[in-house]
């Protein structure tokens, strides 16, 4: 192989689900190499010693936060931490010249004042952040392709904006009718102890929470807005499901042209989908489960058209870990990088 | 106790989780004795064949099917059977003066033109099926008192027809705009052996079916029409959850009145249901989950209210075996007989 | 009806999973009204804040535990608290004349020095210790029946002892050839706040835990030594299974009679059992499902002979929550009261 | 690449869970093209029209199967199908040269009769089974490396004999106090519609089945028995576990020196598969959980003795459709090949 270099690799907040699934994937990427891992409660700690299972195959203890030394270490930061730490971070990393890709809030919107009235916190980084790009690769590919700092979506808004995207860009729904019911599995909520997400508490049950205040909506309204070409509110509602991993967004608009019937709908979402590996379009009359999807970067959509009501159903389906969280981080450093966009991710679901 | 006697009940299509939820709840109910189990495909089985644990506290066997004997033998029947099935024996039962439940969509339809168009049959017995009542107590309790014929309600009408409700009746929504995104644990699917239904498919997955086509339309559109005072269109989406029991409704709706708050809603909601013991109205704030109401008869609503897009979220979860099949019914029959609309229900879950 | 009184029990350490299933429990009961509920950390909240659910039924607040106004409100009290608090608490309402049920380890142990051994504490209240019964009532049903201070099992020992008794108290098995395979349901370990029962990290998957440690193992011990009439080591195994509910123990032994086939031992079994309403023996080649016995307060037995190793294997299922806990307390309580001793007790699984 | 080729494969009997991980396994392996898919009930259909999600992915249709076309199209075949249908293909397929690795029973037994004892069927092949060589790499390394005929070890014994071997194979321990409690997730069921398996059924229960019969046992007898040096009888009991994925073996055994502690054991385990890249054993105080184990090739081994019963007490946890199934095979492919016994494998589980 001669004088091939791996890309050296860190990842800040490796000790929660986002961590992992960074460092399985990036294990199994063939141009880079974990390079760091850091943590604050857990520095001091192997990463074996939070998972076991990967002691054979991770060796790295978990560091502190030091940014100059991982700038020093490091060509690409993944941050993997709770929101309001990565902007505390992020601008020093970015000024040694990583590339930063944030799975926070912290990098997602544009104009910071939503962030403030929607996360309660005031930002001292707007030069670094005004350079952030939204890591949502199947709308703003480009862009990501030339940014050093990256704000990945939450997970909620890659499986709804995925469904909702066609429509907005074409102009083919009332932007203001669009529903969004999402449904979640509880790794969502991190590997955090907490009585609502207990086994005993959340398996064989089901409900909805944060409606009509979850912060993941005001995410989803800039990128519709910016589709739609002018403010757009939407509704949208999480709900905690029994199951592990997976999102499926159901989301409901009216047509403008109710005479659309649901082939042409699908031809529209294909072309519109055409370009993008990680998108898969399912046949007329299939919806998707998110068990598809699981292990995988996929989102598979499934869309359906109501001649009753004048309605476009679309269901996405993602797992959330991955095309929700890690995976998709490394479809961006993928495109940061000018590799192949697929590159190193998995592309087959572990069913069943 | 002198000449205290009790009721001679019978089931038809006692094998499934319909039949073992009935037998369960009327062998608890103070009024009522089993006097007839009956099935087609299990006929000649004792139904501990079919549910060993019950072998200590029920000792009948599971009897073919013959309505002079049934009737000669029960005062009330429940109809636990296929759809298209009930249709055939219902008739001779109310001819020999049997109260009927069934449980079945063959009764729920006023108009049997809409039971053809979704269910794909024709129907012979329309002087029966005229004198049929719906059997949703909360909606129409005075008629299914002076019923004779009972057709219960779906396990998904159920929940979204009392989410729903209030807001139609009061006519605090434009009724086009009502779309119930539902959520249903996997028994709702019956006892039979399906591959999508197997724990290896349908455990950590999740996907919506039947949409814009499923059959429990056309019979929640027809309460509605009938609370609105005019034909409605409602768009229904139903999901399948990985879990065992269990429906969530989640109706989103705009309110004709943006400026109608939360609290408005829930003083509203409590109201309409202050004479419905099976029906709790959450505080402010607080949404119901599924296992609130496992093992219990209750539906629990919760409403938010959302002054950004001007609608209506409306929550109601049900257990629905019970509430939503098994323990309506028996509900439903104990307004026919003139006894507590809670006579022998269960009204704590088992929770966890 | 008369002059009918129900008596006033209280519970100290209402907020867990075995609070709650006493709670509904006893409100079900006949012959008994809830007359206090306590807590420490949650004392000041009411019941309803924490169990949303059961607020139409119990309005009672938690209040601080002083045994003082606890005596003097009630003549029945549960103590469901961690291990180590019972025992600074029992001595003085037993002193003031009430019947205590301990759900903890604090009151298991006839020898104290046990306790100290496998739970670390020392303890003060031996004069205390000195009265209390085991209360497994399949086999002290007399000695309950008397007692004043009952210290109820574990869930793992009510399962394990209820497969194993038969065989040792016939001598009919090398007692320290027994070993005890158990899978437990996640509630076992209570309404806390682990990481190790997310949903998350526990769902679809499976462990053992406390391998050849755990504290379950010397309650065990001593009855199986009482019974066989001399010193006993057992094996005893606890697994973690991905559900809510249900203990299942898998009891392998050598027979000291090769020759017993497994008629032979179902026959001793129901012979055994058969004072006992709340142990089912099932048929000849019939194994217990945990499912079963979800809701109830049954034990249902299973029992296979293995020619070809000399071994009988013993399954029981119990509902961990309920025979395994919450219900057994009852059971006990109806003895010490001289009720009857299915009184009040659900009888019949909510399956499925 | 010049030059390069890769082996052409086929599958037999592609459409249950054996075969949805062939497919997924082998088409991220490095040296193999999937050439051929087979089956009898789903001939004529496409693969993709059983698994939905794969359909971006595998282009193939279900072949009939007809042993000289195979032949002519594959140089290497899995035969995934119910047992005693590999025994009337295989030896066509090993005539004309192609390496067989049967995934069911067929080939297992070096006495066919024991496979007709417990099989119930008698067999004409038995120059062809003569040939076969068990595919349980860490014992039969260099056999399989030679052979042209597996037969893949089933999911039970794989886990089983993994924990037992070293015990055995060292005289470590009596054999005849050996007894495997294991428990399997719901997949080991196959893609069959039962009603057992139905999530409603199976998800929050637990049960044993096949006690003192299951046809995996006469397997892991004639392995322990060759590796003891004698006739061998085992203790082997499943359980129904409600999960999709894993199986734990709980092993127990008499220590012939019950002076052997913990960290002698694993010491002896390490060396004993310290060539074994697939089998990790755990440090001292850890057990396995299935999980970690989930969607690898890995088998997680922990150790623990019990000096108070003498008895050594080991743990194994594999992903039953991998190293219990289609990952297994393809190792055994690998060797046969002269491939790296890895290559192409899953080896990071996809926790959580």
């Amino acid at each position: 192989m001669g004088n091939f270099r791996r890309v050296p690799v860190g990842i800040v907040g490796a000790s929660g689900y986002g961590g992992v699934q960074l460092v399985r994937l990036l294990m199994e990427h063939p141009e880079v190499e974990l390079a760091y891992l850091g943590g604050e409660s857990s520095a001091g700690k192997s990463f074996a010693d939070l998972y076991p299972h990967l002691a054979h195959a991770v060796n790295l203890p978990i560091e502190a936060v030091e940014p100059e030394i991982i700038a020093h270490r490091c060509e690409v930061v993944f941050l993997s931490l709770p929101n309001g730490l990565a902007c505390q971070i992020a601008p020093k990393l970015v000024e040694k010249g990583c590339k930063v890709l944030d799975l926070s809030a912290d990098y997602r919107f544009s104009d910071l004042a939503t962030y403030t009235t929607w996360y309660g916190a005031e930002r001292s980084d707007r030069t670094t952040a005004a350079t952030a790009v939204y890591g949502l690769p199947e709308l703003y590919r480009d862009r990501i392709s030339e940014a050093q700092l990256v704000g990945c979506p939450g997970c909620y808004p890659t499986a709804s904006l995925l469904a909702l995207s066609p429509l907005l860009k074409q102009g083919l729904i009332v932007p203001e009718t669009a529903i969004i019911d999402a449904k979640s599995g509880t790794s969502g909520g991190g590997r955090q102890a907490k009585v609502n997400l207990l086994l005993a508490e959340a398996d064989n049950s089901l409900a909805a929470y944060g409606v009509v205040r979850h912060r993941h909506t005001p995410e989803i309204e800039q990128v519709c807005s910016e589709l739609a070409g002018h403010e757009v509110t939407i509704q949208f509602t999480p709900h905690l499901i029994p199951m592990v991993r997976g999102i499926l967004a159901t989301v409901y608009a009216t047509l403008r042209d109710p005479g659309l019937v649901r082939d042409d709908l699908i031809t529209i979402y294909t072309a519109f989908y055409r370009n993008s590996p990680w998108v898969k379009v399912c046949e007329s009359g299939v919806y998707p489960q998110t068990k598809w999807a699981s292990g995988s970067n996929l989102c598979y959509i499934g869309v359906e058209a109501d001649p009753r009501t004048g309605r476009v159903i679309v269901m996405s389906a993602i797992d959330n870990l991955i095309k929700g969280q890690a995976g998709q981080a490394i479809q961006c450093l993928n495109l940061m990088m000018g590799w192949d966009e697929t590159l190193g991710l998995p592309k087959l679901g572990f069913y069943p």
